[in-house]
């Protein structure tokens, strides 16, 4: 396979990049996926996104150790509530407490490094702009000025041999338009996990701004939702 | 003290960092040093950087636990040599191996995240285009990339409080004018260390890129190197 056709996939074991990955592997990419280790309250997702790399077909995982707890700042790395039963507009008004202080730039720096070990220029990252939560490092304008540093930053922007392309297949996607298309590529969304709180046995809460837009996703998309929730 | 005065600046223990460091608490800031534990093959610059943020004075000291050898990729996390003797014309052709691939881009986002716990816009990098290696990511046009992104990135961003300045006061000079601009504010330098390769006791090799920079550095400044070469 020529290295051009490897691609560094960010995966957090939820639905958004279990798609992302799938969409990856779909254009003929050789994945090579990555997930972190970062302080999280529960390891739920970790476990899943492990599940998700092999039943997918990744070249391979590996799970980064990042320390992003001491820092604190986060509903997700301390033991801050997470917001229950939130409606959709109300997650649309302010940037929530389960925001993790520059997650994604964290995150796409170091997929940007490996790719630049790997050789080549491809990133995927599942973000989306629509059914979302009110992150700032989830919008489009963000990830074109992430796109433009990263390829200033790199030997290959440097040496003119190649530009970083950040791809974000599900950026204008509904939760809805992203389950039908991971359904068609097969992706098995019960191994995927969303929830913000899950019970110590990993059960999804079902109240979380995460579980409320999975859960929506699910019946506007006219899919059997597959999570067991407590 | 206002929390505006707080600033987050990237210590390595190296001579260009402390210097940072100096001019950030000059200017006034409550300094917040931040290094990294990433794989390097020595410990010594931790322990400069312990060294050199106690001496001048910083309000906290945090060392983040990343593991950036297992990409590979690089002679400073790796067990590739350290290439020795070049002349500096030669550094400046081509990007060496001790690039660590995207370093300063992951440094710089962990600073940008404790920077929003910290609630400040203030980050300090001694970065320097003069008298470098070739690395790319101490360019001009790399820290406004990076400046660019951040003011996406971020809560204070998003919603127009405040934008972000990454401080890079060093970028202009010579490493001559750096050591002088440290001596004029006391900073010492038999704290810091800049070798690639030091001895198990942490002497200075005295001939890879960053001791050749050093020692031409000291006698262009005409000030006597106090560097333990082995």
């Amino acid at each position: 396979m020529k290295e051009t056709n490897k691609a560094v996939v960010l995966l957090s074991g939820g639905l958004d990049s279990a798609t992302a990955m799938a969409i990856a592997l779909d254009m003929g990419f050789e994945v090579h996926a990555l997930s972190f280790s970062y302080g999280q309250r529960h390891t739920t997702e970790l476990e899943a996104a492990k599940k998700v790399a092999k039943a997918l077909g990744a070249q391979e995982h590996r799970i980064a150790n990042i320390d992003l707890s001491s820092f604190g700042g986060s509903a997700l790395t301390t033991d801050m509530a997470v917001p229950k039963g939130r409606a959709p507009r109300d997650m649309e008004k302010e940037i929530p407490i389960t925001y993790v202080p520059a997650r994604n730039t964290i995150f796409l720096s170091f997929a940007l490094a490996w790719a630049e070990v790997l050789e080549t220029s491809h990133i995927f990252i599942g973000v989306n702009a629509v059914d979302y939560s009110g992150y700032p490092d989830c919008r489009p304008e963000y990830i074109r000025a992430f796109t433009a540093m990263a390829n200033l930053a790199t030997k290959a922007g440097v040496e003119g041999r190649t530009s970083i392309v950040i791809h974000t297949p599900l950026i204008d996607l509904t939760k809805a338009q992203i389950i039908q298309k991971g359904i068609s590529l097969g992706v098995d969304y019960s191994l995927t996990h969303s929830c913000y709180d899950p019970s110590p046995r990993g059960k999804a809460c079902g109240q979380c701004d995460s579980c409320l837009l999975r859960k929506k996703g699910f019946a506007q998309a006219g899919v059997a939702d597959p999570t067991q929730y407590s």
